[in-house]
């Protein structure tokens, strides 16, 4: 049947075309059926939506995306034909069924996926049979594999690639701004492409997009690495594994990431900027994505498996991720914590021994003697700050930028300690719920900044955090939810009574970038 | 924040309300997360679409089923706050974990089920995790519970309520329409409802439908029942444990039934009208949903547990599933056959057989001797014929009605055989498909008509089916399909040869209603 294009102006994941109810019954499909769109240049398949108004008779309205894809004008003529579903869906269900799908299967779901050719039903039995079932090693390869295939790949003009990627889970984890200048500043070249929060505070995007640029196509995004030997990119910009984005999108409001899918969503975009050296950051502890250092060390292992199976080098580093990393939570405060580390500040020091482990495993990696000790050497040197400086300028920022030129919220409110003692406890699920209750991250300005790490002590009144946010609004709201939460704890105990706090474990091929150290910063 | 309503005719089973770009910023919410809308006399909570024309700022558009849940006048202020995910959503993701759930959790995913709380994607995590983990007899229980009381509920003036059901899977089933006579006239209350055909070529409700109304409200189901004893209504509109249909809409384009959600889906409805004695038929066999006698046995033991469970007494047929039920597949078509018995035509004889066996075992739970004896002499003597009107014109039907007043497809087209030989099997799953290619169920004389069943001699060139249509695109649609399908495969063998069919068996407190007999109709 053809009918005449019309734009709807309605952002939706799911491809979807509206038909009136009579062309709907005449074409002999239902809501969430599908149609087959097309005009002579292009076509899609699309979901069906029914109305009596929103388009009129002999019209197909085509939403958002789908009407990009397709780029009709509008009032164009278009074939709306009925189409079947997708063969993938029998594979979704294999692994519902709980068996192993073939490298075959895995490609048809993945290019589904990518193709827009899975509903969020469709997607969401996908997800959820993956998060129940699970996928082996070489299932999750192919998956990973698959997933670079159907999106962009970018390939330098030097090697070896390295890279560096956080598995997350642990808020203030600002250290990429440090760890890729001191990587780029040593020679070696890292185009590190980072992810916006999801559900966290801020994501490593949403720091450098404070004082930067930050979504670049891949073009740009190798002229960027390959003149400055590093990059601070936004990954979603450059359509590096695309079917992730679209994965997430139902995995956020489930609050899931099955194991498979999380490994292959990290290792397909390292995979496709052609890395051979990776180091994985690990947040291992209560509160985190990974709560035990079983699973912890079971993920070190996935990771290193899969890097032989797709010819890459990974190194793993399990890290204390019990409390944030350093003092400030949200993109503005971590922004600022971040680059007062480069100009010289020596705290907080947890910020500046997880970046100098982590680069300097990635120095040994290249063959550099005491790494650590290198990437240290680099950073107090001021050259990591003068490549760092670099990298802002080729993302479109000011070269000049000072950490105390970083605008944080206008909008203050401390929270006071109502007894003496020693803090216990920080509970970064809470420290994240006050810094997005507060606007982050998209109130630049929006976070927390905490006075007190876990040892400290503090006294009845003494501030033990301050939240930042940009209106009144948002603090009043951060400020509300506060009474609820119980972000700090504090317990009258002598230090020494406090549970004994791992922060350092060595797996097999991994390197422990914090040493042993005591509670506090 | 206030807006003024606007609204948006499209349907959409998940409540949405469409944001302007701005507006949803100021609120807060992306697309995905959810508002709660309110004005004085009601209130709703919806997923957040966003668009920058379809509505403009200072608008909520509000689609579908939402706006008459709210009922608001057109520009009307309403207010739009951001609220947090249903709790439930956290039940779902144990039941993905693996773990047991309690009444309190199932009851508190059935509520937000019901209440439209919940988007597709929480649902469909919801049947996976359960089509993946199950539940266990009491959870099903707790299950079935929970949908009855977030649904309408029938009391009868009179007890007790008999009850039939088949778990359907094998096509042509319509043995309803002569079930429900012959108990009725026997004295007994059957106030069954049907329901639509979702995968396969009709439902009763669609059958029905060819001669007589099925849309009835919980009060006009009541007085048809109670004046004629019996009813043949249509499920969907009497609002009996709604929670399923919206379940179904989930399952359907992934095509899985999850097994506790069919024990709850089936039993929710016969318990939300009071049924103290069901009688459910199980088709078994190749091309039915369930293909094993052991599968089969488990589904009858779950059904008669979960009856004691919910104070109800459940007897089970395992039937003979493997080649369509009768000749005629599609709605008039299997009126037409259906009526023809009523009227005294002693064919097919396994549509007459399974009637009264199932009729059959209705009666001995009432207390009658030699129940299937009895069941065929109230068919034979004509009574449930006169039942079977009554029933029709408390319908808004003709109460004159006979088989040849019925209209079938006047497009045909017949299948006839290649060589001489025995007809080995009659694929379900494809003569469904050639029927849904014709047009069934929603073109009323479309369908398939079988001229030789299961061992019949059929020799070369003779027809072995016609194909019914209501218009020629359809009848072309369905023999272009025929030719890609095998929907009956004849081998050169003597009857003998044939693998032996066990069409019967009898499972601890069920009863066989079709005896042993040659294969055939």
């Amino acid at each position: 049947m053809q009918l005449k294009a019309k734009y709807i102006d309605m952002e939706s994941a799911e491809y979807t075309a509206v038909l009136h109810t009579e062309d709907a019954l005449e074409i002999g499909v239902r809501e969430q059926d599908r149609v087959r769109i097309k005009h002579e240049r292009s076509s899609a398949v699309t979901l069906v939506q029914i109305t009596d108004t929103v388009v009129g008779k002999g019209e197909v309205g085509i939403l958002g995306k789908a009407w990009e894809e397709l780029g009709p004008d509008p009032d164009e003529p278009i074939d709306v034909v009925a189409t079947s579903k997708p063969e993938s869906i029998e594979f979704i269900k294999k692994k519902m069924n709980g068996k192993e799908l073939t490298t075959e299967e895995i490609r048809a779901i993945v290019n589904d996926i990518s193709s827009h050719n899975l509903s969020n039903i469709e997607l969401t039995a996908y997800v959820t049979g993956l998060y129940i079932n699970g996928m082996n090693l070489r299932e999750t390869a192919d998956l990973t594999q698959a997933m670079v295939e159907t999106g962009e790949t970018i390939k330098f003009d030097r090697s070896p690639v390295y890279d560096f990627h956080s598995v997350g889970g642990c808020p203030g984890n600002k250290i990429t701004l440090i760890v890729v200048p001191i990587v780029a500043a040593a020679g070696l070249l890292i185009p590190k492409t980072s992810s916006r929060a999801i559900s966290s505070a801020a994501g490593t995007s949403d720091i450098v997009e404070v004082f930067a640029r930050v979504d670049f196509d891949g073009n740009k995004l190798r002229s960027i690495a390959e003149s400055t030997g590093g990059s601070l990119a936004w990954g979603g910009s450059v359509n590096l594994a695309p079917a992730d984005d679209l994965i997430i999108r139902v995995e956020y409001p489930l609050g899931i990431d099955p194991h498979a899918q999380l490994l292959a969503s990290v290792m397909s975009k390292k995979k496709a900027v052609g890395t051979e050296y990776l180091v994985i950051d690990i947040p291992m502890g209560a509160g985190t994505k990974v709560p035990t250092m079983e699973k912890a060390q079971a993920y070190a292992k996935d990771f290193v498996d899969l890097g032989e199976r797709l010819g890459m080098h990974v190194e793993c580093a399990i890290t204390y991720g019990e409390q944030p990393v350093g003092r400030a939570i949200g993109p503005a405060l971590e922004a600022r914590e971040a680059i007062a580390i480069l100009e010289g500040e020596l705290h907080p020091s947890s910020v500046i021994e997880k970046a100098c482990g982590m680069a300097g495993m990635l120095l040994e990696m290249a063959g550099m003697k005491r790494g650590e000790a290198k990437a240290r050497e680099i950073l107090m040197s001021g050259k990591a700050l003068e490549k760092f400086r670099e990298i802002v300028a080729a993302q479109g920022g000011d070269p000049n930028i000072r950490s105390a030129d970083i605008k944080v919220g206008k909008f203050t409110h401390d929270i006071t300690a109502t007894m003496c003692g020693y803090v216990n406890s920080i509970r970064n699920k809470d420290i994240v719920a006050l810094a997005r209750a507060a606007g982050s991250p998209r109130d630049k300005g929006a976070g927390v900044l905490l006075h007190k790490k876990r040892g400290n002590r503090v006294d009845d009144g003494e501030p033990v955090l301050t939240i930042y946010a940009d209106t009144q609004a948002k603090l009043d709201q951060a400020i509300e939810l506060s009474r609820k939460l119980n972000p700090v704890t504090i317990e009258g105990m002598i230090l020494a009574k406090l549970p004994y706090i791992n922060r350092t474990t060595v797996i097999e091929r991994t390197f422990c970038p914090v040493p042993e150290a005591p509670p506090g910063d």
